[in-house]
C-alpha cells in the first residue's frame, strides 16, 4: 500500500477485511511518517504491527507484494516513478492517481514507458477509481454496449464537497467571490475536476471516436443563499464550487459531454445529487442514481476489488476499458485468482 | 449468422450497417427457408445476394467466418449442436441463446465439452443478451465493484410485451384466466422470463457467493382494466402478464432477488416500465432507467458489439463477467482487434 491519507487508510481499512489478503507493507511519502505503526498513521485506533516504510525499493526488497495499491498523487508525473520502482521488483499496480486512469493523455511517452516496462517484468498495471475510472467511463461505456448507434453520450455527476478536507475545498474555488475564482482557474489553482480528458479518451477509445478537440469549461456555481460547513462558511454571492464541463467533439460533432459540478451543500438551493448516463442513438435511454456514488468508499471499493482482475490480467499497462467488470469482493479474493499464488511467478 | 427469426433479421441488419465486418452466409433451421435471398427471409426489403442455407457444416467450410452469431433457439440442449459445429470449424460464437448466458448452470457436462471443444479449436464461445446477459447481471455486477461490501442485489426489469409475437405472449400466459394461468405454470407450459438462474450463477461466480438454492415464483398479472394489443385482449380478471421472480441464498440468507413482471400494457393501470439496479451494503444505492432498455434491440446491439471482444479473448467457453465491458461499435470493428485479421489463425 503506498498512501497514508485519506484514500491511503480506506484501503489499509478495507484490505484488513478483506479474506485471502495480507498487508504486507506500507509506504508514505511524507518521511515524518516512516516508523510510524501503519494503525497508528492511518488512524485505525489500533496498532498493526507493520512500521510506515519511507524506503519502496527496500520495501518491496522484503515484503515482495503481489500487488500494490498506489494512494498518492493525482498526476502520471507524480506517480511515474513509485510505479517503476514497484514493477521493477514484479509486482503489479493498481493507483487511484487520477490521471493513471488513461495516462497517454498525460503523456505518451510516460505511458508507453510504463507499459513497456510491465511487460518486461509480467506484471499489470492499471489505473482506476470512481470518477475518473468508473461513473463518467467504464459504466458509461457498459451502457453503450446495448446500443445499435450511439449518436452522443452525456454523463453527469452531482456531488456534495461537504465531507471534504480544505484542499478539495480550494481546488473547487469554495468560499471565493466570482471575480477571484476567475483569476484563480486562469493561474491554473481552481481546477475544478481531475480526469475528463482520462474519461473522453477512455470513451473515445473503447467506442472508436476520433476525439478531434476537447472543450473545458470551469464556472462558478454562485450561491444565493448561506451555506455552511465544519470548514467554510460561503455567503450569498460567494462561490459554493465549480460548475466543471467537458465537451469531446468527432468528425466536427459533439458525441461525448461530461458533466461535473462540485459544491458544498447543493441540496440548500434543492439541488440533488446524482450520477447519471444518458444515450443518445439507437435506442435512447438514461440511467441515473440519487443520491451520487459516494466517491471516498467507491475508490477505495475499486482499488480492492481490481486486485484479481490485475492479477490475472495480460502483463502491460490497462485502462478500466480493457478488464473484465468490477465485482464487489465477498469471501476470498484468491478464489478469482486463474493461477494459484503459490505457482505465480515472483520477481 | 444463425437464424432468420426476428432477431436473426435484427442482427442482419446491425451487421450491414457495421464497417469492418462482412455479412459472409446465413443458416436457417426451417427447411423451407434454404435457398433464399437472405434479404427476402429476414425481410429487409432488397436482395442481398446472399442465399440461406440450410446446412450449417458446409456453409463454414465455403465461407470460413471468424464468428458466428446464433439466434436459433434458447436452450443449452438445443444450442449445443451448432456451437459444435461451429468451433469445430474454428469459428468462434455469440449465441443469444437464453441458457447459454451461463451454459453450466443447464448442464455442467454439455458446458464443459463445448469448452474443451473451443479450446482445442482456439476459438472462443460466449453467450449475451440483454437479460440474461446484460442488466440483470453485468450490470449489476459492474456496479457492485464499487462496494466495500454487498449484502444484498435486488434487480428488477419491467417491461411492456405489447410489441411481441404470439409465442412471447404465450409464454406468458397473456389473455388466460387465473386458474388456467397456474395449471400451465404447473405445466410447465406458461416459463416466465429464462435467465434466471443463468444470472444468478454469473452474479454469484463474478462476487464469490455459494449460492446454495434459487426459488422462483411464477404469479399471474390479473388486470383490472381492459388491455388491447393488436393480438389479444385481456378482459378485467384475467390475466395481462407473468410476475416471475427468483431469490438466490447463500449462507442461509437471501443475497440476489430478481424481478421481471412481463405483461402487456402496464401503464394502463399506472405501472411504468424501466430498469432497475439496487445495492445493499457499503454504500447502498439504486441505478435506474425509465423505460427500460429495449430488450430487441438491445439484444442485437450486444452480439454485434461482442464481436471483437470474442475475437481478442482467450479460448474457451466466456461469461460476459469474464470479458471487458461491452461498447458501442463507431467506425470500423476491425480497429478493436488485437490480432489482425489477415494474421489469426483459422482453420
Amino acid at each position: 500500500m503506498l498512501g497514508t491519507g485519506r484514500m491511503g487508510a480506506g484501503v489499509v481499512d478495507l484490505l484488513l477485511r478483506t479474506e485471502g489478503v495480507e498487508l504486507t507493507g506500507v509506504y508514505a511519502r511524507r518521511r515524518e511518517r516512516a516508523g510510524l505503526d501503519v494503525g497508528e498513521a492511518v488512524g485505525l485506533g489500533r496498532p498493526l504491527g507493520i512500521a510506515v516504510s519511507g524506503e519502496l525499493a527496500a520495501l518491496c526488497r522484503t515484503t515482495r507484494p503481489h500487488v500494490a495499491i498506489q494512494a498518492t498523487c493525482s498526476r502520471v508525473s507524480d506517480a511515474r516513478d513509485e510505479i517503476a520502482t514497484l514493477v521493477t521488483h514484479g509486482v503489479n499496480v493498481i493507483s487511484i492517481a487520477e490521471e493513471m486512469a488513461y495516462p497517454r493523455v498525460s503523456s505518451d511517452d510516460i505511458a508507453a514507458a510504463l507499459d513497456a516496462l510491465a511487460v518486461a517484468n509480467s506484471v499489470t498495471v492499471l489505473g482506476t477509481g470512481i470518477n475518473p475510472g468508473f461513473v463518467l467511463d467504464t459504466l458509461a461505456i457498459a451502457l453503450s454496449g446495448v446500443c445499435q448507434r450511439v449518436d452522443r453520450i452525456r454523463a453527469q455527476r452531482v456531488n456534495d464537497l461537504a465531507p471534504y478536507g480544505p484542499t478539495v475545498l480550494a481546488a473547487q474555488g469554495v468560499g471565493l467571490e466570482p471575480a477571484a475564482f476567475r483569476e484563480r482557474v486562469e493561474r491554473g489553482e481552481v481546477v475544478g475536476h481531475i480526469g475528463f480528458p482520462q474519461s473522453i479518451a477512455m470513451i473515445g477509445q473503447a467506442l472508436g471516436w476520433t476525439i478531434e478537440r476537447v472543450e473545458e469549461q470551469r464556472e462558478p456555481i454562485v450561491s444565493r443563499v448561506e451555506r455552511r460547513t465544519a470548514l467554510v462558511t460561503v455567503q450569498p454571492g460567494c462561490v459554493a464550487g465549480c460548475l466543471h464541463t467537458a465537451t469531446a467533439y468527432a468528425a466536427g460533432r459533439p458525441v461525448i459531454e461530461l458533466v461535473h459540478p462540485q459544491q458544498i451543500r447543493p441540496e440548500l438551493e434543492g439541488v440533488a445529487t446524482g450520477d447519471s448516463i444518458a444515450m443518445t442513438g439507437q435506442p435512447s435511454f438514461e440511467f441515473s442514481a440519487r443520491p451520487e456514488i459516494p466517491g471516498g468508499i467507491a475508490t477505495v471499493a475499486l482499488a480492492v476489488n481490481m486486485v484479481a482482475h490485475v492479477m490475472n490480467a495480460a502483463p502491460g499497462l490497462r485502462t478500466m476499458a480493457e478488464l473484465p467488470v468490477p465485482a464487489a469482493v465477498v469471501g476470498d479474493v484468491r478464489r478469482r485468482l486463474r493461477v494459484p499464488l503459490e505457482a505465480a511467478t515472483h520477481g
